[in-house]
C-alpha cells in the first residue's frame, strides 16, 4: 500500500499578529532559522511519499507563496481552497482525490503551522501507524501527543485498551482504542485529564481513504453527497473544490467525524510538540537570555524577565518590563501582557475588519 | 535699556528616547502641532526683542538644523558651541558677546526645550522681570514656576520678602527675594517645599549683563579671567567661544552663581510650565483619550489604562496594559513603566555608547 500526504496549510495568520497576518501565516513563517513551518512539515516527511503524492491545502491568497515555498511538490499538488472551510470538508475533498487514484492508498494528514523537535520520535510514531493500518485497514487512526503540562487552549484525547503493540519495536509505541475525544478544558478538568494520561490532540491523523470516506459518507451524508455530485459534475478537482466548498458547511474533522467514531485509535508520541498558538507559546521555543526573556531579532532587556520579544527591523529596548509580549510586525507594534496572548486573535480580526470598514485611527468601538 | 535674549538649546535628546537621539533632541521636536519647542520658544518671545538681538546656543551637531528651523534669525546668531560645557560657560560667554555692543543691556535666557501653555502670563512675567530690572540694575533675576504638584525632579527656589510690586501692574506678580536655592529633594522634601510656597528652578534668568558679568568675576574668577584672555586673544566670537570652552570647566549657572548670590530675586510665575524631562511628563501635555491614555500617531488601545504612546510610522496596539510607555522611534522601539521613565536617558546613553563601541545585539553587560 502507497502512503499519500495532505498538509493543510490554511491559517489565516491571526494568532501570532502583527507577525503573522492574512498574507502571511504563521505557516509561512520561520522561527527557529530552519526555514518555513510548512517547509519542515515536508521535510519532516521526507521519504515517506514520493514528491507526487503530497499534496498541501492552502488558502488561495498565500498559494503561491506557499508553491514558491516547496519547489519539489509539482505545481498541481498545491490546492488553493477558495475560502476556509475548517478541516473536514477539506479532508473529504483531499481523500476523495486520492481515492480516484488509489482506493486502498492510506493518507496522512498534517498541520503545517506546528513545530515538532525530536523528527526521529514522529517519524517512528508515523511508521508505527502505517505498520497498523496495514494490517488494521478499517481505523480512524490519529497521533496523540502526550502533554507536558495542563494546557487549556487544546482538545484531550482519553485513550482506552491497548489493540496494537509491536512486539519487535523498540519504540515502545503502542497503538489505543480511543475512549473519547474532549473539547478545549478548564485549567482543572486540564489537570485531571494529564494525571489520567489524556493526550493533545494535534489534528495529525493516519487512514486509509476508503476507511475516511466511509466515516464521511455515514457521519456527515450530505457533505459526503455533496462532495460525490461536485466529482460527478466536473472532472477539474479546481472546480470540483470550488463547488463542493460553495455547498458544504465549515465544520472540523473532531467534531464532523472523530467524536463519532467508534473505530478510532491513537499512538500516543512525545516529539517535542509545539503548536505556536499564541506569543505565549512561541515564547516557549524561542532562544532565551539567563532571565527568561525569549526574543528574535535586535532586542536589549534592561532589569526585565520573562518577555516575549519579536524585534523586526528596529532595535527593541524593555526597560523594567515582566511577563510581557512586544511584537513589531511590518505595519503594526503590538504590546500586552503573556497571560493575555490568547486574545490577540480577536484583536487582529478588529484590526483586519477596521482596515477594511476604514475606521479611524484610534479606540475601535 | 535694551533687551537681549539668549536662547539655550544644547540638550543631548537622551530623555526622549528613542524619539529623541543626538541628531535630534528634544527641542527640535514638535509635540502638539506647533512647531519645534525651540521654535516655540522663539515665537513667545515675539516683540521682546529685534531678531538681530536673539542669540540660539547650541551644540555643532544640530546647529544647521537650529538655523534652518529659525530663519528670521541672522545666521551668525546661531551660535555652536563645540562641545558642551552645561549652563554657566555658556551664560558666562553669551554675557560678554552682548556687553560688547551693550554694557548696560538687559539680557533674558531661557532653555529651549520646554512646553508653557499660557504665553501670556509668561509674557506679563518677563515685562515685569525687565520693569524691576530697570530700577533696580544689580539684581539677579529669576522666573520661578508655582508647582502644581510635590515633583522630585526639579529643584526649588524658597522666595523671601517682598522687595517690589507695581501697585500699577492687575497681574499680582511680585518680585521676592530669593531666600535659597535647593537641589532636586526626596518626595517628603518636596511635599514640604509645596506647602511653604516654594518655586520650581525652570533655568530662566534675567539680569543686566554687567550684573551678571560681576557675578562671574567674584564667584568664578577663574572662569571670568579665561573668557576675558580668550577675548584679549581673538577677535572673532567662534575662536573667543572655541578657546573659553576649551580651557573652562562644565557647571551649571545655579551652581556657580545663583546659589551664592546674595542679590538674587525671583518672580514667581503660573504658566503652564512643563519641562517634558521624561516620557511621564510628556504624558501629562500629550491629547488623551477617556482611559488617560496620553499618545501621538495611530495607537489603538484595548482594555487598557494610563499609558504613553508614540507612534511613529507603524500603528501600535496596547492590549490590557496600564501605566506604560511605549515609543516607536526611528531606529529603536522603548516599553518600559511609566515609573521608571526618569531611567530612559541612562538607557539612551547606554545605546549610543554601545553603538560607538560596537556591542552586540542584546543584552548590554
Amino acid at each position: 500500500m502507497s502512503l499519500y500526504i495532505m498538509i493543510m496549510a490554511g491559517g489565516k495568520g491571526e494568532r501570532l499578529w502583527p507577525l503573522s497576518n492574512p498574507g502571511r501565516p504563521k505557516q509561512l513563517i520561520g522561527f527557529d532559522g530552519r526555514g518555513s513551518l510548512v517547509r519542515q512539515t515536508l521535510e519532516r516527511l521526507h521519504g515517506f511519499a514520493p514528491f507526487e503524492k503530497i499534496w498541501v491545502m492552502t488558502g488561495i491568497e498565500i498559494a503561491n507563496q506557499v508553491a514558491i515555498g516547496l519547489p519539489e511538490l509539482p505545481g498541481k499538488n498545491i490546492i488553493a481552497e477558495p475560502f476556509g472551510r475548517n478541516t473536514a470538508p477539506c479532508i473529504a475533498f483531499a481523500a476523495s482525490l486520492v481515492a480516484r487514484q488509489d482506493k486502498d492508498g492510506i493518507m496522512a494528514v498534517f498541520p503545517s503551522d506546528h513545530m515538532i523537535a525530536d523528527t526521529g520520535a514522529f517519524r517512528r510514531g508515523l511508521d508505527v501507524a502505517i505498520g497498523f493500518l496495514e494490517k488494521n485497514p478499517h481505523h480512524l487512526l490519529t497521533l496523540g501527543i502526550v502533554p507536558s503540562h495542563p494546557e487549556t487552549g487544546y482538545g484531550y484525547i482519553e485513550p482506552g485498551e491497548i489493540v496494537w503493540h509491536d512486539p519487535g519495536d523498540h519504540s515502545g509505541l503502542k497503538v489505543q482504542r480511543v475512549q473519547r475525544f474532549i473539547e478545549k478544558p478548564d485549567i482543572a478538568s486540564a489537570k485531571t485529564y494529564v494525571d489520567k494520561g489524556c493526550l493533545w490532540n494535534a489534528g495529525m491523523f493516519v487512514w486509509r481513504v476508503d476507511a475516511i470516506l466511509k466515516a464521511f459518507e455515514r457521519d456527515m451524508p450530505v457533505m459526503h453527497k455533496t462532495l460525490m455530485d461536485a466529482w460527478q459534475r466536473y472532472s477539474d478537482p479546481n472546480e470540483v473544490l470550488e463547488y463542493f466548498y460553495s455547498h458544504t458547511k465549515a465544520i472540523s474533522v473532531d467534531y464532523a467525524i472523530m467524536e463519532k467514531a467508534d473505530n478510532a485509535v491513537v499512538i500516543p508520541v512525545d516529539i517535542g510538540w509545539n503548536d505556536i498558538g499564541s506569543w505565549d507559546a512561541l515564547g516557549k521555543v524561542l532562544e532565551a537570555d539567563s532571565n527568561n526573556n525569549a526574543f528574535n531579532g535586535d532586542v536589549v532587556f534592561e532589569d526585565s524577565g520573562n518577555n516575549v520579544v519579536w524585534a523586526g527591523g528596529k532595535r527593541v529596548v524593555l526597560l523594567g518590563m515582566e511577563d510581557t509580549v512586544v511584537v513589531e510586525g511590518d505595519d503594526a507594534i503590538l504590546v500586552c501582557p503573556r497571560s493575555r496572548a490568547q486574545e490577540v486573535s480577536g484583536i487582529a480580526k478588529k484590526m483586519n475588519a477596521a482596515e477594511t470598514k476604514g475606521v479611524g485611527r484610534f479606540k475601535i468601538p
